[in-house]
């Protein structure tokens, strides 16, 4: 018998939690689930006879390293903060270790000790990042083995709504932590690599400087940058390659109708705006705009922002109530980023029967045999209930599937990693086409930014 | 006799030294100068028969304390960060300390030993902060004192060239430290009050949020917004005012062709390119820019900003050579504020015989009598020398200016301070006429933003 331990049963676990119960009789396997709250895991996990669900506060150093002890693979589904606890214990109790967050300085720092006790800490396994890395790198190192040379490589992900349940003029709802879509791009320059040159953009041009992409099936989206698209540069082996841009995606219009709220400073989290509870929505929009005693908010915000009177994008703002008098914000010395992701939240909250749609969109540049080459790839997720949305799919499936191929010891290299190798990528990879995880891949002509080699 | 310890003889130290000497034999003063490096300060200076040069590193604390201890009263003109050794040694030998820095929590936390002790530690009394916080009390004190209630106070102040030595595009030399022109209006949105409304800018909009200001013989000038115009709101003792804006002062047009950097991103001080050693300017340039094979630099700068053809926004950039494919730069690993503020010297450093100009400019908005009125007042300062600067005028004179009315007692509450008591003002602002410092004043019309009181 394996027992596996989960803490954290947020919103993104329903298929990690589904996969594991669903393979208990086969693997025989017993999952514990410890959550704050183990009142809200729904009835059908936490009454099926391989589950266990226990009140568990991470803080509770007894609580904690009992669970941990009884274990024998823990699975962190914790705000990334809180891992570090969690992995400190896994290493004095020799267990085994699974997160889908970014591997943190803290957690980098046990890969020796790891390594050490023949402990797997895999970190980076959801969605992005984690499908992002294993289907990236399947494919390097498909071109590789026939002897490429790596040229270009681009990869960009989007959280957005399905089509069907895509009803409102953005095109977009939340579909995952609002906050992280308000203050999206800030935080540093955005920084890439196109043929050999670095390219810059600060965060109020960000939104201007996006790229296409289609889909077959579900027409164009648009993408724009990530902070530091050369992050992964050396994980994934691309210190030469003259191409390295990674960003997010978009159906096409939000980022230029996003900008406006950027140029007027509304998704500023910096500082706190004086009395902001009970302000009108119109009275926050003109915090941002030239005083006068006549103009309207409207005529003052459409010459400021150079905005047509025929233009869709003023359309999008009213469909916001942002021009309202009777609306008004209900927090306290507020910043701009928490009123405005109040304001959208109030028309981007995915309804009860929405559903939500994840993309993905990789373009591989490479050189065989003297000739220039292309392979894109895209990968599209649409979500099943209100619980079972592509995010908790994409996020959980992976995170479920290393685990039982850890326990099984068919993912056996020890250490603090990210799945960027074929042990890693291959049997997961495999295994998530039979849940509707599919990757599409096209030749295509090579298109870089300089298919001709023009010396700019 | 009286002794004064001038710690730092940096090139705003011209007038205070000058007027230190002058008044050195009526007054019984002598003068020490405590530097890192007295020979390089003028032998006019330094051989006079009141004034004794020493070397001091502020860091050795024998050399520093026993120069203070044998002194009657310390100005400090080092960096503002070294002012809290200084002002510590002050409490412990019971010396006055006179700086022309903001007041920071270090020296703010020694207000109660001053007081005890009686010594005077006076602050922010060079030009801005100084010469703004005096002549701006003196007319709120007296429209107070005749029954008036202050509406409205806007005050602008700008270091910039003479209109003798106006010969560039910009219409702007650096006469002060260029790094802070380049990274001026950073570091957090820009805040005011217009007719009881709180307005706030981001850093991307604020120089296309210009007002403009007229002195006559001198034509039209432009302001821009500080930081937190509301900083001094309390020590103004303007809690109540419906206005209430700072800002900096520019030649007009300055601050549109300065926000084509800021769009660009190459004020940015918060990352370092990759290999800027070398980098000619114009590839400086092409790090913003969208990667084209064949375009070039300036048709994607000007279709990225929008430049027309016959825009003199134009000219400016071509006269920064910033599209020099020859020009190189010669920092390492440099932010882009650092490379821009180096295309910058090349072109805008005062040449020898360049005279440099402050101008100050504020509103007195106020009701007296049930009637709204309003007074303007302005100054500007023209340099007379290269070292005899306008800045080191308006710096230097107030420092020295206060040093002796406080050895002679004329300024006596003690504690730590900033000048905006009559006390205070009074005296100095008459002793700068002298050397030329002088307000003048206009009633003009009420202005406001809001004349006839219309709701918004």
């Amino acid at each position: 018998m394996h027992n596996i331990l989960v803490l954290g049963a947020g919103k993104s676990t329903s298929y990690l939690l589904d996969y594991i119960l669903e393979k208990a009789p086969t693997e025989k396997l017993h999952l514990t689930i410890g959550d704050l709250h183990p009142e809200s895991i729904s009835d059908k996990v936490k009454n099926h006879p391989s589950c266990t669900a226990i009140t568990l506060d991470i803080f509770k150093d007894e609580q904690r390293t009992k669970a941990i002890q009884a274990s024998d693979i823990v699975v962190s589904m914790l705000p990334a903060r809180f891992h570090g606890k969690v992995a400190i214990d896994c290493i004095a109790f020799g267990k085994h270790l699974v997160t889908a967050s970014y591997v943190s300085k803290e957690i980098k720092s046990l890969d020796e000790q790891a390594k050490k006790k023949g402990l797997v800490f895999m970190n980076e396994i959801g969605l992005d990042p984690g499908i992002d890395h294993m289907s990236a790198m399947q494919v390097i190192d498909r071109i590789r083995a026939k002897g490429g040379k790596m040229l270009l490589f681009e990869s960009f992900t989007g959280g957005l709504v399905a089509p069907e349940s895509d009803d409102n003029l953005w095109n977009y709802k939340f579909t995952w932590n609002p906050r992280n879509v308000v203050v999206a791009g800030q935080g540093g320059t955005a920084k890439f690599l196109q043929e050999g040159s670095y390219k810059y953009i600060p965060y109020h041009k960000l939104f201007r400087r996006t790229e296409f992409f289609d889909i077959e099936g579900y027409g164009r989206f648009e993408g724009y940058a990530n902070r530091d698209s050369l992050d992964y540069r050396e994980a994934y082996g691309l210190q030469d390659v003259l191409t390295l841009y990674r960003g997010t995606m978009r159906r096409v219009g939000f980022s230029k109708a996003w900008n406006m709220f950027v140029q007027l400073g509304m998704t500023d989290d910096s500082y706190h705006i004086e009395n902001s509870e009970g302000m009108s929505y119109r009275e926050f929009v003109n915090l941002f705009l030239p005083y006068s005693p006549t103009d309207s908010v409207e005529l003052k915000l459409r010459h400021y922002l150079k905005i047509d009177q025929d233009d869709i994008m003023w359309d999008k703002l009213v469909e916001l109530d942002l021009f309202s008098h009777e609306k008004s914000i209900r927090l306290k010395n507020a910043t701009p980023a928490q009123v405005l992701q109040t304001i959208l939240e109030d028309s981007w909250t995915l309804a009860q029967d929405d559903k939500d749609m994840i993309v993905m969109y990789h373009k591989f540049g490479y050189e065989l045999h003297s000739k220039k080459r292309q392979i894109d790839a895209n990968m599209v997720v649409i979500g099943e209930t209100h619980t079972h949305t592509a995010m908790a799919k994409t996020v959980g499936l992976p995170v479920a599937i290393a685990t039982l191929l850890i326990l099984n010891k068919k993912i056996t290299t020890p250490g603090v990693q990210i799945p960027i190798t074929r042990e890693v990528y291959e049997p997961i990879l495999a295994e998530l086409q039979k849940y509707g995880v599919v990757f599409k891949e096209f030749e295509v002509p090579y298109l870089g930014y300089n298919p001709d080699s023009v010396a700019s």
